[in-house]
């Protein structure tokens, strides 16, 4: 497997583009993001789990109730979500995008970020899809990714190459994510197509199964989205043989599915509202695989050890306190934790109590852009890994005057 | 009822003091507190239920086993949790106090508060207990209060007289709490003392009746302390007929201590580490008291939310998208939302959808520094209050840094 370029475009009979519509009064920042595909493809969608649901989930999973997608629509500046005309909005994005391309509108994943509450105007989309359909090309995937962010502050796409019974296959993937991120079920807006053949079926094993390992552990801010979506297309263009069932090559595709997804994961994570740092907490020693995902993603959450990652603060009692509260079944008497970085690891804490360590190298460890937090419980053979970022005067800045 | 001064050296036979011993270096803070009452009082304790817990915890918890105690030992500047001699150092600490005091060690409640996982010298603290026994005195409450502070700005305590069967009756509370602060059963720290004459057993039962809707409903930050602890003493000097059963007494009884608690909840969330607003989330409407309680939770536990009142921004999605992630029961298409301070009330969400407001007003209102946010569900008779705080550049200031 290796990594490539390309993103959504990577793989065979997938092409992306993106325009300014209107939707955002900067006439510099894109906000209609398209990406589509030659042939109808097999498609999987995780949504939130938030009961306020944004109005383009409800119609996604409707279209892709027979497992089938063609193209996928996306707008930010607005999350056409808590709005009385929601639903009519998102079906009519559907359907003009639909006509535009001369495909079926029920072939349509829809999607919004943005604003929640404020009612979207379906003029400028409208007006902008003749534009957007030009865009499509196989250079598209920056224009589409740009088209979806919102505080995001880089772009975030990767792509993979990989074999599957002789046959040259891809997969790549874009996402957006900033803030209001603390997945259960899915994370924010990410975009995956690949030309493997994949039986819808089998794709949405395939997705259900890789996030609980990789969204599901990103917490930006603890605030689980009303928008939060994951789409898989696969459109089979690889030419292997289509995968129907458990086996060897489904295990090369999950392989290459969690590697974009990780690398998605750590870009959503690196690029959290306001942040300065990467944080990983990667937990051994547990009792069971669940035990090591609560306190990882504990750890990860807690406003006070993130805060002390943005001060460079090897803190490590935040870290022992939010093993204790994550309600995880953990013996804090055995708990060992070290920091590292490219610059080194340092162990702070054995048996749940502190140890001498240098504040000079730990500092300098922890001055780096991303930190490894790692929990050793001793208990067992579980383990995991979650994702998260430093709390920063820029998180409050961001979140303080958002609307304006 | 009447709210008096005196704070917990309000009741009868209590009187309190606090000094400067050393264990922080910031000679003009004190560090150390006492209360002590002329006799052996009932008491009780509820503690934090993170599973690591400080040493202080475990001392008390074994010294007021037989529901009695005389008085209260607390430092701040060092949280005594996650050193190998933390049990060893508290116990010492009520052998030295009760040995200057001349009463049994067994009587002792003994508290700590500050810095996680580095080792409590027990040398200044024994020096100090002289000076500390001596500046005992009615007037000692506030140097008692100054004595637990950490982060916290202000000093918090109340006091209130009631009647109890003829009798007057005082009770009084000082607290600490500005971070970390997200109880589970208790909150930071809070002496309440009282004359009252009250069974162990119904001040056991008074107290944990009263947590669930008072300190378990504040959050700061998210984190459930190490250390969260309310104690009461009852010393029963006011000369009621003690109170060994439910009934109108103690129906009185719970009524003054709820007064004393709610108070001392508002001032913690108000004065949260950076704060500059105190948040009031009051739910309606709820199926079940249950469910009004995991909203309102919710709802003032969000960051996004925090950083939005901060910016006095009346971002209002922020609040359907916490209830909707909350995991209550609730219909998102009936909840109503609604901005209130003194200078008015505005409603912005109406069924689930948006409704036109004006901006003006709303900055205005929420411009002010306690604010009230209002969720009506719709859905039945339950209620319930939870309080908080902004999140603010400062939280990140004090907490980015808060070891050096």
């Amino acid at each position: 497997m290796k990594i490539i370029d390309g993103g959504v475009c990577a793989a065979q009979g997938f092409v992306a583009g993106g325009v300014h519509c209107g939707i955002r009064k900067n006439r510099t920042k894109k906000d209609l993001a398209l990406i589509y595909s030659e042939c109808v493809a097999s498609a999987a969608t995780v949504y939130t789990t938030n009961l306020v649901k944004g109005a383009p989930l409800t119609v996604t999973k409707k279209h892709i109730e027979n497992g089938k997608a063609q193209a996928v629509i996306c707008n930010s500046g607005n999350a056409n979500t808590c709005n009385a005309d929601g639903i009519e909005i998102a079906e009519k994005m559907s359907e003009l995008i639909a006509n535009e391309l001369r495909i079926s509108a029920d072939d349509i994943v829809v999607a919004s970020t943005g604003v929640i509450g404020q009612p979207l105007n379906i003029a400028p989309i409208a007006s902008g899809i003749p534009a957007l359909v030009a865009s499509l090309s196989k250079d598209g995937c920056d224009a589409a990714a740009e088209g979806i962010m919102t505080t995001d502050t880089v772009k975030k796409e990767i792509a993979v190459e990989f074999e599957i019974g002789g046959k040259i296959c891809r997969i790549g993937g874009i996402a957006k994510g900033s803030g209001m991120i603390h997945p259960n079920m899915a994370t924010m807006l990410v975009f995956i197509t690949t030309d493997a053949a994949i039986s819808s079926e089998m794709l949405k094993r395939a997705l259900s199964t890789d996030i609980s390992s990789t969204f599901n552990m990103v917490s930006v801010d603890g605030d689980t989205s009303t928008n939060d979506m994951v789409t898989v297309l696969a459109n089979g263009m690889a030419g292997n043989t289509e995968i129907v069932a458990e086996g060897e090559d489904f295990d090369t595709f999950m392989k290459a599915l969690n590697t974009v997804t990780v690398h998605l994961c750590r870009m959503i994570a690196g690029d959290g509202e306001g942040a300065t740092k990467l944080l990983e907490c990667k937990v051994n020693g547990a009792k069971t695989e669940q035990i090591a995902k609560t306190v990882a993603k504990s750890v990860i959450c807690s406003s006070l050890l993130k805060a002390a990652m943005f001060g460079a603060d090897a803190n490590w009692g935040r870290v022992l306190c939010a093993i204790g509260y994550s309600g995880a079944d953990v013996d804090v008497n055995k708990v060992d934790v070290s920091f590292k970085s490219i610059k080194g690891e340092i162990a702070v804490c054995k048996n749940g109590a502190g140890i001498d360590f240098s504040e000079e190298i730990a500092k300098e460890i922890l001055l780096e852009r991303e930190i490894e937090i790692l929990v050793g419980l001793n208990d067992g053979n579980g383990s995991a890994v979650a994702w998260g970022c430093d709390l920063t005067y820029d998180y409050v800045k961001i979140n303080g005057d958002y609307r304006t």
